[in-house]
């Protein structure tokens, strides 16, 4: 059973500077809750329902049992699933390290789903390092958490002054452009940088003036352009599976 | 200015049974009407504020200036967008034709936004059949139609008994699943038909009986999945441009 003020907390955390204070953020469904309660993560609460408690007897955080009800009040999904987790933002501690991996940087990537695609995908081609602009989407917006499917626990995120860090990476920085080399002609990379654009604007001029590979996903219809969260992937797997 | 029926009549054709019952669909957004208005579909009526209307002279089609209160009354856009068109929904007369070119056929695509950023990606690419399951989301959904970003102008969509239709292709079926062919390494396809599943249950096994090639995205990090357009835009890419 909720109380109204416990109602009223949980709901907070869907506005951005309710987050930012708290330094909490919610997490929904099996499959997310379930990864976070695996991580490093420090899991704050775990809202559910008896069915979802009964099958996971043994919880090492406070867990308070819910009914459907409730759970549809406390949650954002258009259908609620189970169980809601209540975490601690984590800020990671070290600096990124550019030699000898592929990092992707993230130029005011807007939509949440986008943001939480792209990491999920990062994940999937094990690339743990994303840079993102002051102007992308904040990592904790409920709806990247949800989109990252679980991957918000294994890649590290973190908001910088992009064109310093770039600057002073030492490795190659290939960019998402319009007339670069075909990305499937680049050959593997097991060393650099990624940089996606924004939406609608692709990638600012003080952060394109580092790029020293530019490369294109060629065009044989008639799309004007694609999704950012799909060209970022097929340029991930391009890079990371070319023979 | 709009009348009360009016407001009425557009708002109602965000329900499928009045799309289905009228035989129209909305579309929103310079860009997507833009391409609408440049298309083979009928359009019905534009909707459009004085801004809008200004930078387009010459209307071939029923024009109402309509004030910002008003578009927002009747977009179903987050942030509305300048215009809104209504047009008529289009059948496909002729048959797919599977000889000589690369066709999709999606099973069970669920979430509009995939469904419409998967026909954004197909056209990009130059592949403009798309067979789809009856099951699949409705190709006139508003959040399909968005995300297409103008691309359903493009691509021809069927919903048809995709096992039957696949059965008697007679060109090669390629099917997105697990322990499949580094999809990397397929080389580049001029001909046959390429399956996605399902964004949870992946590819039914009446239409996977009919998968002759499967070919696999190989995962290096941690993600379980990837999400169904990203992973049909990885594939898509590489079949297309493989060398």
């Amino acid at each position: 059973m909720l109380s109204k003020n416990e109602i009223k907390y949980i709901q907070s955390l869907c506005h951005k500077k309710q987050r930012d204070e708290t330094e909490r953020f919610i997490a929904e469904g099996p499959k997310v809750a379930e990864e976070l309660l695996q991580s490093t993560f420090e899991v704050v609460h775990v809202y559910a329902t008896k069915a979802y408690i009964d099958k996971h007897e043994h919880f090492h955080f406070p867990v308070t049992e819910i009914s459907e009800a409730e759970l549809e009040r406390i949650s954002g999904l258009q259908t609620p699933n189970q169980v809601l987790v209540v975490a601690k933002q984590k800020q990671v501690q070290q600096s990124p390290v550019f030699k000898g991996q592929l990092s992707l940087v993230l130029d005011g990537i807007q939509d949440p789903g986008n943001m939480g695609t792209i990491l999920r995908t990062a994940d999937w081609f094990g690339i743990n390092q994303i840079i993102c602009t002051h102007d992308c989407v904040e990592l904790y917006n409920p709806k990247v958490v949800q989109s990252t499917m679980g991957s918000i626990t294994r890649v590290n995120v973190w908001y910088e002054d992009v064109a310093g860090v770039i600057s002073n990476a030492a490795v190659p920085v290939y960019g998402a452009l319009l007339n670069g080399q075909n990305v499937f002609e680049v050959g593997k990379i097991e060393e650099g940088i990624l940089v996606i654009g924004n939406e609608s604007k692709g990638i600012r001029d003080v952060i394109r003036q580092s790029i020293t590979y530019p490369v294109t996903i060629p065009r044989i219809g008639g799309a004007e352009s694609l999704n950012a969260a799909v060209a970022s992937g097929i340029i991930m797997g391009a890079m990371r599976n070319a023979g």
